[in-house]
């Protein structure tokens, strides 16, 4: 949760490049940092634009992804500090009836006593981007005119390029396209497989707040953990084994020297997931309109009826807290963009920009016309993808169900693999067995049959209420009838199925196509029904793209061009890959007569505290705020311990974890949310409104002196109490 | 509501002196600002401290009492500025089917337009402060060991001095005891009893926020409305009259000229009610503890009780609207205290505040014994109190009833006009006749039969509930039986009164004693029944209060003495006298990571707009500040019209409708509420987060100017528009 990915957002996005390079807005790729040296320095960056360009360099070379969030390296025995968001499945994998990771925390006093993450976790270092921007147009126009043939071009070139970046083993490469394909790039990266936990504080400092709290400012949450690497002895990536030895990487970050106060800059460099801020007015509309508050009622449907289960059954309520989680964060994330979007006139100003520049193209003549039919044509298939959004949504949401996403995906997999590697749809490739069998494996830990059933029956009755022409015939014959009856028989049937059991799923990746054919498990037996429904389907879509190949790139370089002619710098929508936003810690006005102060302070967490969950701070906590016990971490101007801080700076799901830097490069925190007014600007930025929230690296290092003391990792850091 | 008198409050009040002489807290004594001059001028006054304290020169003597809000002067003829819910009755009052005042606002064009306020508003015009602290404890010194001797004695020489006062036509005259009877100062008052209204915006500007915004920031309130004194053709106070003519006053205020800025200086000089600064520990523990809990509670069940019935019956929610609007003010404000409390220990601090004054006595050796006993007998009368405070509380509901009320008001007149004037009990002497008649017509605007008989009941069945050791015998008597019948064979007795009707009341308000004891009108029955008793328990309360009359001053006059010995001001609790509190425009912190910022702006009544009551701003209004048409009242600092504005002066209940004045003596703002968290401070004063809110003068012009436009009084206050 929190700037963690929303998977569903990203399935949402429309792939699209936005402007303006004052401090703030803007989350710039490495390769615009000499075109934005200005205004960094006019923000305050004391290094030069230069230094910070080396991605392997000094200070960016210790960032890293973990896949869904940030982290960087701060020891050159592999030790890496990221959110405790994002390690809190890790945490969760390693908590016993016994011993709740989550509550307690976790502080392994040497590396030999560092935890598994687990199989799936993963840190990814940097060590190469190429840009492959003309090969991808030139396998794209080698297509001709077929808008399916163009996407299957672009499938095949990237699966090549992949295949051939990952020859080396170790290494886990990805085709980024930027600005709806106007440029592509390859990123490379060491994939380190063999993850531990080093330290976690108790749950009452790393989620104090909780739900209550999540996109909330005033806020007080140490919400950090730390990772090791490790590798085998030659250095190479590997998975998990007890021979391996810390990874040592070539640069790490230093806490800061110079205490971090209101105005100072700071920048964050990270992998943020997916922004709109290019999306057509149209896009936008139906957003807004239709997509936000249909899939945030029937999320909340879903946390009302997990809820309920949970009260009576305890293994509902722990199986099912991360998808509550989950849910709770999305619904909640919608719910404020939609209110951001009143209160700034999103589609006001989505419209009048979108005129303005659809005026200007008309202005330029011949040369507007062919982004003027761009357009025309991106407006068309936003129509068609309306036309079935019910469907698709019903669709996708029961095939997310637990066993009958594991059926679908098994036989899936069974189909792919009857092809070569390098013909196989991608997530199926060999690459890709390691992420299935992971998720085959966790399933067991977010699964009760009881509620499956529960959830599978929401998503029918959802079913039988579409439209008669967004029925689907596959799963109409399934369901054998139009009401009730047939949906209660469907779930009897899918109760008998045998992949709730993991050894049993875990058999079933191994099968062949046939034997799924052949299978007499309800839940395969669907999987096989609707199947050539869903590749069709599927099929469909890469349709769409293919014509939005070629159309969205051709209209967002006019977008880019408009805006560069009103003098505006252009960056593009995030897509997962390294990006760099800079700005000030500042605070901002909520509303008329009310001013956020950009720092909270120790006495502030005690302020909250209730005695109960998500406000029950540590004994040892109170105990030393109550008697000022600052350990020489307190900052003169706010009287107290730094807790979290707010910034301009330009962030989203994915940043979570991302090292906060200083003027200097060094080391000031963690950012971790953006606060409920920034939601809105993910379509449309609203600068006077978003604020990343941070936890200050003064708290951290508080957290791990006076409450919850890890002097070994202090000391590892070179910040050791005096 | 807002700063008005609160009629509870005050009831409860102790009377009891406060210290510390920093800008903020105090309310102080015209005849302490040559001891304050210091302090004044450190805040940044500019006039003399001398100038100020000529209370008939200028800016003082434009200051104005209205009994229970303050007012003043703003222009040479007679014309004055207060809160609008100071003069929400004489609105109200002029309301009729057709025109809604409270919603349509009122602007005369002419003098010759203006509305009577009604027969009971007034205008007070201080004349005269008299020491008379010598002649009042000679007095009572000379009533002997006799505690209810003592409080006749006080009684009879404040009538006399009253009286004497009062023998030249046209003046009022009250005592008032400061500090428990440390003094005495007898106040003059020129009483000018025609009063008109001039000028009231719309209630969607006057009481923009309603119940919802009450004490609360950021505010968005117009909280003004113009009345303007009429005397007759020899300048002397008379009765309404057509022929009377526009009192022509001293003093009067002008408008700022230079605009009132964060850390400005500000004061206010007004009539503040009753504050309890000086109470002992375990005053406050008794009413923290049960009076403001048991209060709120049955407030709450009595609001229930209207808002039920209100809905059902629009006559009992039109009648019931300010006796809701008292309830709902006190509740919440009640509330607020306690919420305060706890915030900041209040107990705590009483108890070690007092426990260091008796630390202080007890090292002072003999000299300290005379206080400590003073102490040890006021903790006696506290507790004696306490024994009945069940039955008193009821009692007294019961007896405020509308038709209890008339009918024991109209006896004990009758049981008092048996007697000289001179020894009639205080508040039924002739002075107090026309008060008492006003009081009787005025309650047909806020009767309705069937809700009384609601309100009897709760409180007939309050009585029931009682301990066995608090019940009154007579109205056992009266009530014959002891269960829920007899309360409904009372009710059905008492609804055949004839004190419904207004005529009967006045009739009532000529007839003999003997006419009520042979009536038998079952509520005159009731009040001829238990006033031996109401007489009874009036006596053992005269019997405390003589005994506090010796014991009060000498203990505050320690404690006074010992927080001057620690280097601290004194002033004495506030008594509805005329007092003096200065400091300087400025927010606060109400929680970590968050300011209030000391003004709100015009944008901020538009953010606040829903289309409905109370948030439903006129349409001229939302024009006009849509264009930005801030006619030349803007504050370039802010970048709008400023609309209300905090400041850390220390006022309370009364100090309603108090003009706040520049460092120049300059009009900048009427007080009209305390924040949310100050209201603790009538108890404990907390200098962090006690906040007076006032509407900015420059927001009364724009909305005079802009919105509701009368342009014919901006003229007469020299501030006509360009």
């Amino acid at each position: 949760m929190r700037l963690t990915l929303l998977a569903a957002s990203i399935a949402m996005a429309a792939a699209t490049t936005s402007h303006a390079a004052h401090a703030g807005e803007g989350m710039w790729v490495p390769q615009q940092l000499p075109e934005i040296a200005g205004p960094l320095k006019k923000a305050g960056l004391k290094l030069s634009a230069q230094q910070l360009s080396d991605l392997k360099g000094d200070p960016m070379g210790a960032v890293v992804a973990l896949g869904g969030c940030t982290a960087s390296f701060v020891s050159p025995q592999g030790l890496v500090v990221t959110n405790h968001h994002c390690a809190y499945g890790a945490i969760q994998l390693n908590s016993t009836a016994d011993n709740n990771l989550i509550v307690n925390g976790f502080n392994a006093p040497t590396p030999a006593d560092e935890l598994s993450a687990g199989p799936n976790a993963r840190v990814y270092v940097l060590d190469d981007i190429q840009d492959v921007t003309a090969q991808a147009r030139a396998a794209i126009a080698g297509a001709g005119d077929d808008p399916l043939a163009r996407t299957q071009a672009l499938e095949a070139f990237e699966k090549k390029l992949v295949a051939d970046c990952e020859a080396e083993a170790g290494f886990r490469c990805r085709l980024y396209s930027f600005s709806g394909g106007n440029s592509y790039r390859l990123f490379r990266n060491l994939e380190i497989k063999d993850v531990r936990l080093a330290y976690a504080p108790p749950g009452s400092v790393g989620k104090f707040g909780g739900d209550i709290d999540n996109w909330m400012w005033p806020r007080h949450t140490g919400d950090f953990s730390f990772y090791r690497a490790y590798v085998d002895k030659n250095g190479k990536p590997a998975a998990y084994s007890k021979d391996n030895v810390p990874y040592q990487p070539r640069h790490w970050l230093k806490f800061a020297d110079k205490p971090l106060g209101a105005g100072d800059f700071v920048m964050v460099a990270g992998y943020p997931g997916s922004t709109n801020r290019y999306a057509l007015a149209g896009e936008f509309d139906s957003t807004a309109s239709w997509t936000y508050p249909t899939i945030a009622r029937h999320y909340q449907a879903m946390i009302d009826l997990i809820a309920a289960a949970g009260e009576k059954d305890p293994d509902i309520k722990v199986k099912y807290a991360s998808t509550m989680a989950g849910l709770n964060n999305t619904s909640k994330n919608y719910e404020g963009q939609l209110e951001g979007f009143q209160r700034i006139d999103a589609a006001g100003q989505k419209h009048a920009e979108e005129d303005a520049v659809l005026a200007w193209l008309r202005s330029q003549g011949q040369q507007g016309q062919a982004a003027l039919q761009a357009h025309q044509q991106l407006v068309a298939l936003n129509q068609q993808a309306q036309a079935t959004r019910e469907r698709d949504l019903v669709m996708r949401m029961f095939d997310r169900t637990s066993v009958v996403n594991a059926a679908t995906e098994l036989y899936r997999l069974a189909i792919e693999r009857g092809k070569p590697d390098a013909e196989r749809e991608s997530g199926y490739q060999d690459r890709d067995l390691p992420g299935i069998e992971g998720a085959m494996k966790q399933m067991e830990r977010r699964y009760v049959p009881a509620m499956d059933r529960q959830l599978q029956a929401y998503w029918l009755n959802q079913y039988l209420q579409l439209p008669a022409d967004q029925r689907v015939a596959a799963v109409d014959s399934w369901l054998g009838g139009n009401d009730a009856k047939a949906v209660q028989r469907a779930l009897d049937r899918l109760a008998r199925t045998g992949l709730g059991d993991t050894d049993t799923r875990l058999k079933w990746m191994q099968a062949d196509r046939a034997a799924f054919e052949a299978s007499e498990d309800p839940a395969i037996q669907y999987a096989v029904a609707v199947m050539p429904t869903l590749l069709k389907l599927e099929q469909e879509r890469k349709v769409r793209e293919g014509q939005s190949l070629l159309a969205r790139p051709t209209y967002l370089q006019a977008l880019a061009d408009y805006k560069k002619s009103q003098g505006e710098f252009v960056y593009p929508d995030a897509n997962l890959s390294l990006r760099i936003t800079f700005g000030n810690v500042m605070g901002y006005a909520p509303k008329d007569g009310m001013q956020y102060t950009p720092f909270t302070t120790l006495e502030g967490v005690v302020a909250k505290e209730t005695g109960k969950d998500p406000f029950d701070s540590p004994k040892a906590l109170l105990d030393a705020a109550k008697v000022k016990r600052y350990g020489g971490l307190e900052d003169a101007r706010i009287g107290s311990v730094p807790v979290n801080f707010l910034s301009d700076l330009d962030i989203t799901g994915g940043n979570s974890g991302s090292p906060v830097l200083d003027a200097q490069g060094k080391l000031v925190g963690l950012a971790f949310d953006g606060n409920w007014e920034s939601v809105s600007s993910n379509w449309v930025f609203d600068p006077k409104l978003t604020r990343m929230i941070a936890v200050d690296g003064r708290y951290l290092r508080w957290i791990m002196q006076e409450v919850y003391p890890a002097p070994q990792l202090l000391k590892e850091m070179d910040v050791a109490a005096p």
